[in-house]
């Protein structure tokens, strides 16, 4: 996974079917080599602007879905506390 | 997935069999990093060029499809709305 | 796999309910071009923060669970004998 | 998939069992920020020293495999035409 | 594939089960962009340190085992021929 901040939301209306329904945030890549990559990734666990989150790439993404023939290749899995400094 | 600007369009007509009647147009990576990165996807949702795109890599880019054996590794899977600013 | 070196734990309690119970370590590619790099992967192995650790990417870091459907690109399956220098 | 120019044969007399018979190819990216980047792919279209040609990568490069076991990550699943400029 | 050099042996004797036997090695990539990257290869055919040889990246890699199960993300799957300029 990547750590990453959930900058904005993204909208597009027109779309694969799969997609429908589905919420897409862009989110800039925090630290080290990586810092300021830019990935969109769905988000089925309700992360806001400004959480740091943690973002799975590839078809692990796809394992957020209820089905498995979702075309998406990043999602949101989980969003690092508060508290946590790394 | 990431953001891209649909470039132009790309014919291989000697190609593999699976991917007769597929259409590739050639995106460019928008924003952080990875700007400038271009990409050949698979087009099956009427993305223009010029058009800022959604595309999804890897295995994913393959339930764009209608069966399993299609060897493409990126695909438009969205049309980000003009007026969605990023 | 890379070879990398454990800096942190990293803390998510809102997560995938897949997640849950899992370890997650903040790992930093050591050596060549990717060195200073940094991934989230899941730790079964009981790393220590230190420990120059193998971690797998992608689908192939799914076969450290137990369970097909856990959303992880990335989880340690090694750790790397403190006499192999390289 | 992505833009290359094929560069050379690459000769490996010894090799997995699931790969004899197959052709490889020095494959160099062309255009955006990867350009000059190396990739070695299998080739079952008969691409030629000095074509242009769409090469896709991962999983997906297997689905030009009659098998699903062979151990390739990356193939030439297209020629661009000539009169293509881009 | 990709063509590195192979550099030394890695030795990890915590490991996952599944891992266990498994003959591990460090190798450069040579040539192009990603000259000087580093990676941690499975070897099942024998390759010697100051090989030359063919690495396989991501599910790929996994068409090297017996068993779908080992979760390794990069194995050496060809020798590339002395004779072989590129």
């Amino acid at each position: 996974m990547i750590a990453a901040k959930v900058i904005d939301n993204i909208w597009a209306t027109r779309k694969a079917d799969s997609l429908v329904g589905l919420k897409f945030m862009l989110v800039e890549i925090l630290g080290g080599l990586d810092a300021g990559r830019l990935i969109i990734a769905a988000d089925t666990i309700s992360a806001g602007i400004g959480d740091r989150v943690l973002v799975s790439l590839g078809s692990s993404a796809r394992k957020m879905m209820d089905r498995e023939d979702v075309p998406i290749d990043a999602a949101i899995v989980g969003i690092i506390d508060e508290d946590c400094t790394f």
